[in-house]
This record gives C-alpha cells, structure tokens and sequence, in this order.
C-alpha cells in the first residue's frame, strides 16, 4: 500500500471543535429537550449585513450576464477593487503604506495560518503560545516539523510561550533564537490584545534574532482602543520581520461566506541554506498560484461592500453588538465570582474554571449543569488547562440566558 | 534569517499561465490595437446559467436573516443538499453507490489535487502522464518528492508516463511500481479521453500493485459518449484503489465561483512504515477539517442548482456550445492541413505545431501572425513538445475568426 504521512498520527485526538461537536451531540441525543445555547465556537451569529447582501446580488447579477461574467481571478485571490479597499481602510488610515503585491486574497486566515509554513524549511524551529490556536501547531505536526506529544499535549520540538495572568495572557519574545513565532491579537483563545509595547519589543526580538513573525490579527475589529495597533506595520521595522494575516469572517461575519488576506511585505526575506536571501513575498506568490485559485468574484465584492460607509457602519453595529455580549458575561460571571480575562478588545472572555475543575470536566459540568457550551481551554494547549473560553457570538438573549444559568450552578 | 523551503527553487520558471500572461501582455503593450483572441488557459466565457444566478440570489437573502443565516459550515465542506445532490447526480445516475461522508466539497479541483498529496509518506513515488497538468507536479516538487529538473523539464524521481499518436494519448500504467499515479480524464492538454478498457487496465495494475490512483475527472461533462465512463468507480474494484475529484468549474461555469469535490472511499487504505493499514478517508478528512473550512453556502446553493432540472438543462446547454467550437476547430484547422487531436469528449484541441516549430515557437508565431493566443504544449510537459492546446472556451465568432487567421498564417 502507498505510504501515508505518519506525522499525522502524532496529532492528539481530533481538532478540537469536532470533539466538542461529539459531546454536545451525545448530550442532545441523551437530552432531546434541554435548550442548549452554544457559547463554544467562536462563530457569528448575526446575519449578514445589507450592504453586503446588496452586493451579492449585483455580483450574482453581473455574473449573468455576458459583459459582467468573471472567470479565473488575478493570481492575487483578488481584483484591484477589493484589493484597493483593503489598502485604504485596514492600513492607509493607520499609516501604513503596502502595495498591491504585497497582499495575497484567500479564502480563510486557517487556511492561510495553516498554508504559510510550507514556505519555510522543514528544519525550521517554531515557537508559539500557550494556549493557542490549534491550527498553527496542527499543521506543523502534519508537516513534521515536531515529534511526539508529551502527556499535556507539548510536541517536541515547539517552543511553548505560557500565557498567564502574570504576564497578562500576553507573553514576551522566547530567550533562545527561533525560525517562526506565531501570535494572535486580539488572542484566540484568552481575549487579551497586545499593546504597542508587546508588539515594539516582539518586533525588536524578531530583528535581533532575524526570525519571522506570523501576526495573525483576524479579531482587528475588536479593538476598542485606538491608541491599539491593529496591524504589525504600524511598529517600526515589522515590514522586515512580519507576515500579517486578517479575516473578514469576525469583522464582517463571514465565516459561512469565507474572505481573508495575508500580508508578506517585499522587504521580507528568508534565506537558502547557503545563505542566499529569498523574497518571502515571491515564494508566497508561488504557492499561492499554484495551489490556490482565487476568491470567488461575488464574495469579493461582498468583502469590498464591507468597506463602503454604509458597510462599515452595519459592520461596526454587528461589532458593537458581541462587544455588549462580552461586556455582560465578563460582569455576570465576574459578579458570581469567577476569574475572568479578555472579552475587552476580543469577543471572548476566558474564565478560570470553579473549584479546581479540568477545562473538560467544567465542559461537561457547564453542558449537563446548564446546558451551556462553553471551549475547554486545554483543548488550545496545556497552558490553557484551568481555563475555559466563552465566546461574545450569540444573540443578547441567549449570552443573558446562559450567564445567569451559569451563576446559578 | 528564516530558512526557506528550498525545494520551491526547483520549480521550472513561472507557473504556465502567468508566463502566458506575461507575454500576452508584453505583446499587446507593443500593440495595443492589435485584436487579441485568447484560446489560452482554458476559463470559461459563458455568463452563469440563470437556475445558477436565481440560486445566488437566493442564498444571498437567507444570509441576510436571522433565520437563514449559516456560519461556519460542516467539515465535509459542504451541506448535505449538496452532497446529496452529487450523490444522485453524479454517481447513482451511472450506478455508483457512495456514501456522504465518502465526499468532502471544496473550492477547487487544482486545490484538491494539488493538496492531496499531503497524506501521503514524503518517500511516495509519483508517476504521471506527460504532458500532464502542472500542478500534481509541481506540488509535489514543493514538497520535495523530487530531484532537479533536467533539461526537459522532468524532474528526477518522477516516473514520466508519455502520451502520444502511437497510445491514443492515452498511455497504460507503468511497468515498475509506484505509489501513487496521477490520471485526468477527459485530459487536460491533449483532449484525449480514458475508455472503460483504459481505466479497467489502470484499476487492475493499481490493485496488483497496491498503488493510489488520483483521478481527475474534472472535465467529465464534456464526455459525448454515454458508454464512456465518468467516474472511475464505474470499474470494479477502483474503490479500494482511486481517489476522484470533479469540479463545477467547467461543467457548470464556475471558474470564478469556485466548487469543486475529491471522492475518497472507506474502503481505501494507505499503510504506515510498520504496515499498519491506514483510511485514507480518516486522513483527508483531517486534512480538510484542519486546513479548510467549507465552500461558501451560497457557493453551495449554487453548485446545487446546476444539478436542478433548469441548471442540467442550461449547463448542457453551455458544454455543447463549447463542444460546438471545439468541432469547429478540428474541422476548420484539419481542412487546413493541421494534425488535431482531443476535441470529442473534452474542450480542449491538441494540435501538432507546422512546420516542426517547437510549442513556445509556435504560440509566439500564433500571437504575432494571427494575435491568437494559444497555449504552448511544451508548458505541460516534455512530451508536449511540438504540440498547442487550443481552447474552445471562447465565443463562437471568436473561435471562428481565430482559427480562420490561423489557417492564413
């Protein structure tokens, strides 16, 4: 028989929704009439807004038609349209300059957080931090870049960060030198966002250490705080160390509709083994043509529509909306004395779980007790266990519903 | 600095089409009244079918309300009206019986074919028709299943399985053994086409040899013939040994709306180093939840539609339009003394360059002499030498009047 890729068998249990998805549908089978709210994925619930819609049917429309029908797509995943619009609103008005070649239009931050590592060499060390998202350690797995799990789930080989209430969930550069540091802000799973100072000093290790950073800012639209970066560009220097990767699917609820971008900046370089430079942005550009072929051209009108005035106010209501949410549950449960973090630039809260629980056993204890989902944290890494995120996605009614349940248990 | 993957440095020159690209452009910069015909890549030109269109528009309401909004899809990529309608359509219609989650629904059949060589052992040989689709090459030098490339273009480790006259341009599996083998039919260049005997001959080696055949049948619509087999799985025995993949992106015209599926039966099994058997269904399964995250639901409702009774109607419509100038062409070029190939069950001529021209010679001849543009044979392969593709994706009087200036030239 044809040899399989072992590495994927070093990868612990399922990916960690699919396993939450196992026990909530058990619990269900089992409690065909508990009302179950979900709080566990982090996806969006609110419909899409009209301006997008609107510009899903002009596109349908054009597509019907002889003069407005579209193809294959430019090799950028994206049309000039779409790929102007990001340039003006996500970096001209935070004063940061790219050009058009410098953004790669995909269909998803996990897939480009995923994709982006087979550009780099097979001997590259990686660190990230704990807890994270899963897919960025996964795909290294699957690649072989790591060894076993240990018994809390640590692959050999990674450089774990732990992100904790000492360091405020925001954990500084490693000691030693590494290849490629993954790191989220705002953070999934913890809520916490970086500041310019995190960011400034992540920035600086990169350059002294000549490593990549993989900046992944998929919950940008979060941030309350202006005085907040929201992309890595905006600190001295990132454009030399620094891929950069944003979604539509939080800022705009695409995750049923599929829209995001990577930045690789062309100053951007890695290096041969004989220690030739190479353009990060060409090698990109080269996987992105080959294995990639474009968004589709109705969803990328409705990703621009995102940005028009009348978008970016429904977009920002939809934001404002899960940021009430959040605000709630963090004044809920925080009144009923739970520990809890995030949820202030980032639409999840992580909460300490009660009485010592495991993350898993306060699943369980959240979904029998109160029918409540919540994302055990030990499912985003060892760091993460004592933890449990809630997630700010869900209607008014039911984050209000679920809280005050779960200030009764 | 970072290491690259060093193995993206073996690939030969540009991907195919952006060199095309590149050179279209250069031309038409010199000469910008010239009237440039593009019977190049081959993207569709027919605007979608309306079933097609009122499907969008559709979709894009239920988005727009609270009730029909959809988020995150499932982990097959798609949901099961969907699959359901593949189900029907696709297999049962010719006797095939395939379960749900035997499906995994996608943006792409380059994407599919592209990424799936990730589940398989990095010491995989790999065998593929030449001329053959860049891309189940190319990935697999990314990945660094090969050596260099020599001065034809093929690179080491690759078992080369050429295509010509004296087979049909369709040639049987190879003499040696090798883990996995890349088949397309109806192929994409040469516009031949696998008979039952062909792919029953193919089954049977793979099975003998426990190899994996990867078989893409993304043009499948354009068979003419009902006794032709569309899907693999009509031979006996293939689903213990072949991986499918179909696309709506010329059946349906979806270049520019993106869906696609790969078929991997249960019953198909790769093994570790120490002979354990392993699904490879579980492992693409994991690949896909991992690095995926579903078609866009309108994309879906889409896809849907073409399979309704209005979308097969105004679909086949579409193929046999193209169908239509592919005739034309033989005929028309044939009558002038070319020697033509393919064009009955599939979109594409394979047309032998005059006058012994090798392929760029003859797609620079073609461009100056008749401002069509073509693609050059040799861009798929080292076989494809002195041979054009000639696309029927184009309008009628397009097809016309180019091939009409081709047979002044």
């Amino acid at each position: 028989m044809a040899r399989i890729n072992e590495n994927y068998q070093k990868l612990q249990a399922g990916y960690l929704f699919p396993e939450i998805g196992r026990r909530v549908k058990a619990f269900q089978e089992s409690n065909p009439d508990a009302p179950v709210i979900r709080l566990g994925i982090g996806d969006v619930t609110l419909p899409l807004a009209p301006a997008v819609v609107e510009a899903l049917h002009a596109a349908a429309d054009e597509m019907g038609t002889s003069e407005g029908f579209r193809g294959y797509g430019p090799e950028a995943g994206a049309e000039d349209f779409l790929l102007d619009a990001i340039l003006e609103h996500d970096f001209a008005s935070r004063g940061v300059t790219l050009e058009r070649s410098e953004l790669f239009v995909s269909d998803g931050s996990k897939q480009d957080s995923g994709n982006i590592q087979e550009i780099f060499g097979q001997d590259c060390s990686i660190a990230v931090t704990d807890p994270v998202y899963p897919v960025y350690v996964d795909t290294n797995v699957m690649a072989g870049r790591t060894g076993l799990a240990d018994d809390d789930g640590r692959y050999g080989g990674i450089t774990y960060l732990p992100a904790n209430a000492d360091n405020g969930f925001m954990p500084g550069p490693p000691s030693q030198r590494v290849d490629l540091a993954y790191l989220c802000s705002p953070n999934n799973p913890t809520g916490a966002v970086a500041s310019r100072e995190n960011l400034t000093e992540w920035v600086a290790w990169a350059r002294a250490n000549q490593a990549v950073l993989i900046f992944d800012a998929a919950y940008d639209a979060f941030i309350q705080d202006p005085a907040l970066p929201r992309s890595i560009y905006e600190i001295e220097g990132a454009k030399e160390c620094a891929i950069e990767m944003r979604s539509f699917s939080k800022r705009a609820g695409f995750t049923g509709v599929r829209c995001a971008y990577t930045a690789v900046p062309k100053a951007l370089m890695g290096s041969t083994a004989a220690g030739e430079a190479v353009s990060l942005n060409a090698l990109w550009g080269r996987r992105h043509s080959t294995k990639f072929n474009g968004v589709p051209y109705v969803i990328q009108r409705a990703a621009a529509a995102a940005f028009s005035p009348d978008g970016r106010k429904q977009c920002a209501e939809q934001v404002a909306y899960y940021m009430a949410n959040a605000a709630h549950i963090r004044e809920a449960l925080g009144a009923a004395g739970f520990s809890c973090f995030g949820g202030e630039h980032a639409p999840y809260v992580w909460v300490q779980t009660p009485d010592g629980r495991s993350s898993w056993d306060c699943f369980d204890h959240f979904l029998q007790g109160a029918h409540v989902v919540c994302t055990p944290g030990s499912g985003f890494g060892a760091a993460g266990e004592g933890y449990i995120r809630i997630s700010s996605f869900n209607s008014r009614e039911n984050v209000q519903e679920a809280t005050h349940r779960l200030t009764l248990l």
